[in-house]
């Protein structure tokens, strides 16, 4: 299950554009997903939202029972982006029907297995976390908005959820020290048990309580025509991975890191969630072996030690 | 062999900062380099390079026949960092002898297996490559200031040797284009083997000819001093491997850019080439060890090509 802002975007960056496209959190995580397990949305969205884009969920098996239909408009957001691609300038932002929000889960929802907060007011992801009953993993994403606006409220949800997922710069302004791992101490003693830093074309980074790190590139492309949703869709990858394999072993949680940036790489090929759609099982398979080859150089457990460590258990909750 | 500047540096950061300490090319590569095998300098210094510093090389030794020194005073360099630490910014550079440096090479250095051309005018680097009878890799750095203004020689050079070795932005300004899988093809249809790109905290990434794509992560480091140097270090790292493993093939070009990442971390974690010279080699051991379990999540050769391509040889010359 995601919690998120289903959103119309404008975007335009130096190789094309467009108005009202499908984006938000919601939709990115879900259709990133959906390749690997069934997938439910929390969310909301205005009464001019598109039929096709409800029906575009809707024959990808994207649950849509908890997408609530509000009068008025849909949210809204116009970026736009420079040759680095690495920053969004937000040109518009429109609430809209978001800040009526106040996700209520469906019945058959309070149960879900896995559940990602996503970049929301934190009371409200709260609140979401405590209508679910009791889930095997909770990952949390946020921004530098509601750090800066909610550092408490924030503060009390990192406390509950297993995972932390957070930009470079976001980790940074939480913690307040520019030093990667200090900050990464300083959000794992608030008691999750895995921060993921997202590193955008760097790739992602997890320090997890077991003084474990594992970093993984970003896939390198050819061709990058949008960043948005990258990093949605790169959670979407690494739950809906792990959805399907069960594995929670600190192995299977690293291999879940690679689906994640196996499936952002195929989301910034294209604009909206339009490659994200596209992708076949095979496509998303090959990316995954090319990923292999991409950091080989030695991997065999020689040293006893280094075996035993990758596979003690990492249990959630 | 290496050529390159042997400075003396004024370093500001905001951890510290140092006056006149030894720097240049030359000094980062080679005591990097002497962790794993023999190696000469050729550069130049002024009649106030201080004995302590000469007398370093030579207790470590690191062969400096091929350092020249003329009447007048020592290369220098002054840079500030911010807390960032990934920007240099240039307080002030005193050529003085360096604009009088020709290199000649003593008889014993012209059968050098392994040949470092660093950052200086590409004229010069040419007329080292000349004097070399038979290398089995040479290796090629730069920057924006000769890119700028003698591109034709700088590409004279690029055609002739095995490696180029640039940094991100440098990449990008040579190659005129933003993406780096476009820039890496213009490279590389120069010539050269393999293109590595630094990226500083992010680490490094090679293409080679035959479309292969490594990356190696930099090192998480607790703390971070003084970024001076960790590119040259890296490439000491990186060809003192190969010259003390002498495996040329595409693993064992892996396993040195391994080397050259950790090299390169422990130089960072001091001023000067104060922590290089402390480092012992049961601490490049360890970082190395732990290398491998920062990218670890499922390497094992499972699809034969895979294995297959890894194994092609990867011939110098």
């Amino acid at each position: 299950m995601v919690v998120g802002t289903v959103a119309l975007d404008s975007v335009e960056t130096p190789f094309g554009k467009v108005k009202d496209a499908l984006g938000g959190t919601a939709s990115y995580f879900a259709f990133a997903a959906h390749h690997y397990t069934d997938i439910n949305i929390v969310g909301v969205v205005g009464q001019d939202f598109p039929a096709e884009h409800l029906d575009l969920f809707k024959r990808h098996n994207i649950g849509t029972d908890g997408l609530q239909t509000l009068p008025g408009k849909t949210f809204r957001w116009a970026g736009q982006y420079d040759f680095d691609l690495n920053t969004a300038h937000t040109l518009d932002t429109q609430l809209n029907v978001l800040s009526e929000f106040h996700p209520t889960l469906p019945e058959e929802y309070r149960n879900s297995d896995l559940v990602f907060l996503g970049n929301i007011d934190p009371h409200l992801q709260m609140d979401v976390l405590k209508q679910v009953s009791s889930p095997r993993l909770t990952v949390l994403d946020s921004m530098n908005f509601w750090i800066d606006r909610e550092r408490e409220a924030l503060t009390g949800v990192m406390k509950m959820v297993d995972i932390v997922l957070l930009n470079e710069a976001e980790v940074r302004q939480y913690a307040q020290t520019y030093n990667l791992l200090a900050a990464a101490r300083t959000i794992l003693e608030l008691g999750p048990k895995a921060l993921i830093i997202k590193k955008g074309e760097y790739g992602a980074l997890m320090f997890s309580g077991d003084n474990e790190i594992f970093i993984t590139p970003a896939f390198p492309l050819e061709s990058v025509k949008d960043p948005t949703g990258a990093g949605d869709s790169f959670a979407g990858g690494f739950l809906g991975y792990l959805a399907s394999s069960g594995d929670f072993t600190a192995k299977g949680i690293r291999k879940a890191m690679i689906h994640g940036s196996v499936i952002a790489s195929f989301t910034v090929e294209d604009f909206s969630v339009n490659r994200l759609v596209s992708a076949t099982r095979e496509e998303i398979d090959e990316r995954y072996r090319q990923f292999q080859r991409l950091t080989f150089f030695e991997h065999s457990c020689k040293h006893a030690d280094d075996c035993q460590r990758l596979q003690f258990s990492w249990t959630a909750n």
